[in-house]
């Protein structure tokens, strides 16, 4: 059998193999959702392809509809177990769109009335955000068991 | 024939029946893709659905799928027709998600190494660039061209 490839130092690939923790929210042979773990918003989740790719335009016709359906279904049980009121669907398709992991991912970012204000402040911060860091996992594993509970 | 039900001064459902101006880049029997008349960036392009739906949720499968096909053909047709180097695909999905018309679209913004900055200077302008204007029809109608073009 032919080796598997993929890129070294991808995190959403190790993810995806096991080698790295993740707190996830559903997955399937072809996906994984997951809370990121620099939440721009509490619940943030990123939706990934198991299999590496960078571009949207990278997924067979196929890929592409089963991500954003697992998308717009997961929209509906974050509005139930986060709670929010309203959730930003976003790719940053390629690096110049702030693509930050070379790895296609869909965000999920929870939204409640007025918030946006903390939402930018987070958007400046999130480059220096690895120094800040994130919540503990504990409680990212808590988010994730109670939006997988919505679904 | 049951008269077909639309809400009252929806701008997407006025521009679905021809009762207000758009620049195309694309139609078929169920979405037109066309410019912003606020671009983030030049030849910012929204998808929208002719039937009136103000969530993802409403969709159906098979409508979820077509959409997000369309937004990622519409990624590569950018790059090409604006041109630009990426693409942030963008979903605001419910009021408190900042969506501001009540029928679902997909935002498509151009992105350029950089300018991330004049990117959230439009952002933080967005909501009073209609006091502001946006670029003439002509602009748009040429920037649709280009983009159409390209598809």
């Amino acid at each position: 059998m032919r080796k598997e490839r993929f890129p070294l130092q991808c995190i959403f690939c190790e993810i995806a193999r096991d080698r790295a923790p993740s707190s996830r929210v559903l997955e399937d042979e072809q996906f994984i959702a997951l809370l990121d773990i620099y939440p721009m918003r509490p619940g943030h989740t990123l939706i990934i392809p198991r299999r590496h790719a960078v571009l949207l335009a990278e997924l067979a016709a196929g890929e592409l509809a089963a991500l954003f359906t697992h998308a717009a279904r997961l929209g509906t049980a974050l509005r139930r177990g986060v709670p929010c009121d309203d959730v930003n669907l976003i790719v940053n398709d390629g690096r110049a769109a702030n693509q930050s992991v070379p790895h296609v991912h869909v965000h999920l970012i929870p939204r409640r009335r007025g918030d946006l204000a903390r939402l930018l402040g987070k958007l400046v911060q999130r480059p220096v955000q690895p120094l800040l860091g994130g919540p503990p996992r504990a409680t990212l594993d808590r988010q994730a068991a109670e939006i997988r509970a919505a679904l």
